[in-house]
C-alpha cells in the first residue's frame, strides 16, 4: 500500500456527541489517519454545522451515511476515504456497516456491534466474504497493561486459571437523568435504542470481554440477575453474574450505573494457581501481580519499560511515568486496525484488535444474560 | 460493680494457636482484663507449659474446660475469673460456652459461634436465661470506621440503600497446606471440626456479619455456589453468593482461599441513592465516602477527629495518623464486652459487640448457603 | 481568522526523538492543527526520511530550519505555515525562534526555552515587539488538576500560603547511561547542548514552574546544593533547593535523576491556613484538598465533573473515570496556544499556557540555583 | 531470671496523658508487663484518681518520683518494680531517670531522651556504670517494616546509598492551640517544657533517627532553616534541613506541624545504586521496593510473610493482612527491652530496641539544628 494517511469518514458523531469526539481524538493522535467525510448527523443542519467544525470541505459533508457511502464509492482511489467510522447509537449501526461493507470500505464501529446477535451474525458473514477489516471499540483492551496481563496469563506465569473477578461500576445513573435532558442517557435507557438491555449491553458486554480477552477464556454458563433500580427506567441498570468457564475456573461479573458516586469503575482481577493480578482502568498505567511464593510485583506502562512483554511495550507512546489513558488505548485500536488495514505488523506484532467475533460474542452474552435473568433455575448454558 | 480489672480464663489457645495469641492481647491491651486461668490445651502437658509462658499460678493451669469451670466456681468471689474465652476450634465451642454459662461466667467465643445452629440456638435460650453476656468475637465490627460506616448510614446519609459488594478475599489455601503440616489449614478444611462448610464458614460469615452490621439490612433470598477448587480437599475453599435485602436492595458476597498472593483482603462497598461508600481491612483506618452531588470524602480514625461519629471516635485509643489495626479492632470488642459485664458504657455510648443473635445469624447464614448450593433453582429464601 | 486548521512546521523531531513524537500526537489531537512542513534533523538524509514518515510533501521536507522559514515565508497565505514547533536540545531553540519571529511565525518552543538567560531576554523583546504569539511546553501546567489547584489557591479557599515541597523524582540516569548509547542522557548531560546545569535545568525548571505557576507566588531567595552523584558526569544529576516566597511562606524543591526505580514522579504539595493540597503527575487526575476543619476531599478530573472550577473543566476532553494523561497536558497548551493564535477562547476563560515570561523565570532559576550553589553563605537573593 | 511478668511504675502519664495512655498499652500487650505503681501527675489529687484508675493498690499510688522510687527500693526483691517508665514533658526527665538508675531500677523514657545535650550525656555516663538498661521510643524504630529496610540497606540490596528524602509532616499546630487550652500544643511550645526547639525536637527528631536506623548513615554536616508561622509562638514549628552522609550522600529533612489537613505523615525514601525504597507510616504495613532493573516489589508486614528477613518477621505478631500499627510498634520497643532485661533474645535476633545513643544523638540533632538555623554560613559540621 502506498505511504499516505488512511482516510475516515464518520457516521454519526455530530455536535453534542460524546463517542464521536473520542473517536476522532483517537484516530487523529498518531497522525495516521485523516477525517475526510462525515454524515454526522441525521439532522441535516447539525451535520453540516458539524461538518464545518471539523473542518470538511463542503462536499464531503453528507447528510446521511447512503448518501456518504455511495457518494464515496463514486470518487477516484486517491481520493475517496478508506474506512468509515460508525458512533451512532447502537440501533443504528447494522445498515451503514453492511452498507459500507459492501461498497469496499473498512469499517470501525463502537460497541455493542448491532441491536441484536442476527445482525451481528450477519455482518460477520459480510465480513468474510468481502475479505475487509472491522474495528470493534472495545476500548479497554486497547490498555497496554491489559495486554500485558493476557501476556502473563497466555505464557502460563500463574498458572492455571481459577478464579474471575470482573466488575464496572458506575454511578451516573443513578437518578433518572434521562428524564432530565440528558442526552447520553436517553438513548442508552431507551430500549428501542439501546436494545434489549441498559447496563449490561453498555457496560457489562466490555466486562466480559475483558475477563475473556485477559483469561483466554470462555464462559460455559452463567447465572445472571437484572434489576431496574430507578423507577420508571425501561432497561436494566444494574446486574450480577456468576460464571462458569470452560477450564473449571468461575467467577463474577458486576455492572451497575447506579453505584452514586462511582466514576467508571472497572476493575479485573483473575487469580491461576501461582499467583493473582490485578488492574483497575482508572489507574491503569499499573498493574499487580501478587505471587504466592513471592512478594507482589507493579508492573508499569511505558515504551520500553522493564518487565513488559513486547505487545504492551509497544502498545505505549510514552516513557514510564509519562500516564498515558483512555484517549490512547483507543487510539492503540485504531493504529492496529490501520496497521492490519496496511498488512503491517506492530514492530512485529501482529495488530491486536477486536473484531466481529468479540463482537458477536457481546451479543451473545447481553441474549444469554436476559435468558438466564428470565429463567428460574440456577445455571443456564451459553449458547450462542 | 468493685472497681477492679475483670478476671479471663481461657479455654484453648494453647502454644501453637494463632487465634488464642490473638484473644489474649486484645485482652490485655487496655489494662482492664487480667488472665487468670487456662484450659489451654487438651494434651496437658501442652496445657502446663503453655499456662506457665503465661505466667499463670500453677493451681489454675487446668487439664480440661470442665476442670477448670468446676474449679474456678468453687473459688471465692474475689479470686474466681469472671468470664471465659473460649478459642478452640469450632466443634469445641458449644460445650464449654453452656457448662461456662450453667456456673454464672459470662462467655467470650472466636466466632462461628458453634459447630451447628442447633447449637447456637440452645446457646443463645441459656445466655436469656441466665442473664449473663456472651462476646462473639466478629472481628471486623470491631474497627472504628466500620462503626462509622455503620452510622453514616443509620443517619441516612446515603439514602436508601440499593447495592452492595462484599468480598473477603484470602490465598492462603491455594496449596493442600493441610496435608503438608499446616495445622490452622487441617482443621480448618476437616468437616469434623470445621463444621459442614469450609471457606464460608470460615470467612464467609465475616462477610456477611460486616455488611448486614453495617447497612442494617437482612438477607432474605440467596443463590450461592460453593467451590473445592484445591483437588482432594473435603470442604469449600471457594464460593459466591447473589443476595436481596430486605429493603429491595441486591448484592453480591465472594469468600475465597485460594486466592494465590492474597492476605486478608476484607472489602466492604454500599451504595444508596445519594452516595457510597467503601472500607478495605488492609487499610482499616480510611473510609472513603462517595457523593453523587459532591467530592468524595476521606474519612479517617483518630480519638476526637473531625468528622466521626462518637462511636466511631471513642472506639479509636491513638489520634488520627497513628494507625490502630486488627489487634486494637479486636481490643474494643473485649472493651465494649467488659464495659457490659460491669453495667457501663462508653464515653455515653452503650456498648456495641457482637452476641448470640450474630452467631445465630452467622450458622443460619451457612446452612442457607449450602442449601442454596445443592438447589436446582436460582433462588433460596433465607430461614432461620 | 478564516475558520480551518492550523498549520505547523516542525524544527527537530526526526526519527529517535522522543520529544518530537510528543509534540506532534499533542498537536494533532485535537484536529485543529495539521503539520505541514519539516525541518526534522541537522542530518539531511534523516530529514529526508523523518518527512516521508510523517507523509509531508517532499517540497516541505527542508535541510535545515532557515531553509524552512524562508521557504515558507514564500509561499501563499493559504498555503504556508502558521506556527513552527521547535524541539531541538536546549542550545538550539535560540536561533531558529528569532528567525521565525522575525519572519511572522508564531513560535512553540519545547522547554527550557533558551541556551541561556541572556538570549531568553532576546527572545521576550522580539515577541513583544512582533506581537506574535510564543508556547513554551512547561507540560505540567497543562494538567486540569494543575488548573484546578491553582484555582483553589487563587480563590482563597487555603487562605495564605505558608509552605510548599515540591519535588521531581527520576531514576532514569542513575548510570552513566550517556557513555552507553542512550541518545537522551547523552545531550542532556552535555553541557555544550544542555546548558549549564543538567537535573536541575531539565527538571528542576518544571518543578519551580509548577510550584510558582499554582501557588501564585515568586521565589525571592533561596539556599541550593547541586550535586554529580555519578562519576564522571560533566553537569549536576542531582540538587536540592530551599526557598522563601514573596509572601514569607518557605518551601522545599528536590529534583533528582539519580533515583534507582523512580520514573517520572513529580509531586506538589500546599499548605495555606486553612488547608493543604496535593497532586502527583503520575496519577494526575486526582486532586487531594486536606481541610484543618473537614474531611479531606478527591477531587477529580472529568469534563463537567462536580468540584471543579471552568479552567479545570474546560481542559479535560473525556468524562470522570475516564483517564487523561500526559499526551492530553501537553495537548492542552497546543489548543489553548491556537486558541489564542486565533483570539478566541476555551468556552470564556482567557486561553491558559506558558509562554516567554515563564521561559526567563525558568532560565533565571537555573542562573539562580548555580549561584547559590556556589555560594557560601546560606541564603541568595533571587535576581533577573 | 525468674520466669515472671516484670514490674513497671510510671512517673507522669496520669488523667488526660496522650502519651502515658500509649506506654501502658503498648506494656500490657503482650502480657509480659505489668504496672505496679505510679507517680502519675505532680498534683496529688490528679496522681491519685490516676492510679485509682488503673487498679494500683493505695499504698503504691506515689505522690512523687522521688516517692516512689525511694519506696520501691526498700520493698523485697520480689515485689518491687523492675523498671520506671518515665512519660512526663521533656524538661521532667532527667532527674527522675537519673534516681532511678542510681536506685537499680531499669529506665523507659518517651523521646527526646532530656532536656539538653548534657542532660543526655550524664544519663549516659550512669547508664554505663550502673549496667543497667535504658529503652528510648523513638516509636518508629518499633516498626517491622522499618527494620525490614534496614536489613535490606545493611545486606547490600540497594548498593551505595546516594540519597535520602524524610519528611515529618503534621498539620495539628496550624493555628495556635496553645492558647485554646490544648494541653498538648501548650507544652509543645513552651521552651521551659519542651526545650529550645519545638517541631524540630518534637518531630524532627524522629525523622532523623527513621533515616540513620535506616540507612546504617550518619550526619556529618547540615544546613536548616527553622520557622516560626504561627504568629505569637515561642518556638518553631516548621523547619526545612539540608544534609550531607558519612558516606558521600545527601538528604533533605522536612519537619512540619502547620500543614493544616494532615495528620502524622512520616514517610521516608532512600534511594541506593540498585533500588530505592519507600515507607510510609500512615500504612506501616507496606514496604515498596523500587529497583533501576526489575519490576518494583511491595513486601508486607505479617510474622512469617514471604520476603521478610526474620528481624521483622519476629516483630510482626499476626500473619499477613491483619494490620498491626503504632500501637505495635511502641509495644516492640517494650518487648525487646525486656528481653535484654532478662537476657533473653527475640527467636534468635539480638533486641533491637534505641536507647541513650540514639537519645543523645537526638538532643545533638536539635542542637546541631538550631545553630545551623542561626549561622549565615551554608554548611554546619555536626558536632556532638
Amino acid at each position: 500500500m502506498e505511504e499516505r494517511k488512511l482516510r475516515m469518514g464518520m457516521i454519526g458523531g455530530g455536535i453534542g456527541s460524546f463517542i464521536g469526539a473520542i473517536h476522532r481524538i483517537a484516530a487523529n493522535m498518531d497522525g495516521q489517519i485523516e477525517l475526510v467525510c462525515g454524515a454526522l448527523s441525521s439532522r441535516e443542519k447539525v451535520a453540516k454545522e458539524s461538518g464545518k467544525l471539523l473542518f470538511l470541505p463542503e462536499g464531503r459533508i453528507y447528510s446521511s451515511y447512503e448518501e456518504m457511502i455511495l457518494g464515496e464509492s463514486k470518487l477516484s482511489a486517491d481520493e475517496r476515504m478508506d474506512f468509515v467510522s460508525i458512533v451512532t447509537p447502537n440501533f443504528a449501526h447494522f445498515a451503514p456497516a453492511m452498507l459500507a461493507l459492501e461498497n469496499g470500505f473498512h469499517v470501525a464501529i463502537d460497541k455493542p456491534i448491532t441491536f441484536s446477535l442476527d445482525e451481528a451474525e450477519k455482518l460477520k458473514d459480510k465480513v468474510e466474504e468481502t475479505g475487509l477489516k472491522l474495528l470493534l471499540t472495545y476500548t479497554y483492551a486497547g490498555y497496554p497493561m491489559v495486554k500485558q496481563a493476557r501476556e502473563i496469563i497466555k505464557n502460563g506465569q500463574l498458572g492455571n486459571i481459577r478464579k474471575i473477578y470482573v466488575e464496572y461500576i458506575q454511578g451516573w445513573l443513578n437518578q433518572p437523568s434521562e428524564k432530565e435532558g440528558n442526552a447520553q442517557a436517553a438513548w442508552r435507557t431507551d430500549p428501542k435504542k439501546s436494545g434489549p438491555s441498559g447496563c449490561m449491553g453498555d457496560i457489562g458486554t466490555h466486562a466480559i470481554n475483558l475477563a475473556e480477552y485477559v483469561s483466554g477464556l470462555e464462559t460455559t454458563e452463567l447465572c445472571a440477575m437484572l434489576n431496574t433500580v430507578v423507577e420508571g427506567r425501561q432497561l436494566d441498570d444494574d446486574g450480577m453474574v456468576l460464571l462458569k468457564f470452560n477450564n473449571g475456573a468461575t467467577g463474577m461479573l458486576a455492572a451497575t450505573q447506579i453505584a452514586a458516586g462511582e466514576e467508571n469503575n472497572l476493575t479485573l482481577r483473575i487469580y491461576g494457581e501461582k499467583g493473582g493480578l490485578e488492574w483497575h482502568q482508572m489507574e491503569p498505567n499499573t498493574l499487580i501481580v501478587k505471587w504466592a511464593d513471592k512478594p507482589a510485583e507493579i508492573l508499569r506502562a511505558g515504551s520500553g519499560n522493564i518487565g513488559l512483554y513486547p505487545i504492551a511495550s509497544n502498545n505505549c507512546r510514552t516513557p514510564a511515568g509519562h500516564p498515558e489513558g483512555y484517549l490512547e488505548a483507543f487510539a492503540n485500536h485504531y493504529r492496529n486496525f490501520i496497521l492490519d488495514i496496511r498488512g503491517e505488523d506492530l514492530n512485529g506484532e501482529k495488530p491486536d484488535y477486536p473484531s466481529v467475533d468479540e463482537g458477536i460474542h457481546g451479543m451473545a452474552f447481553i441474549e444469554n444474560v436476559i435468558r438466564s435473568h428470565q429463567a428460574q433455575q440456577k445455571w443456564t448454558k451459553f449458547t450462542t
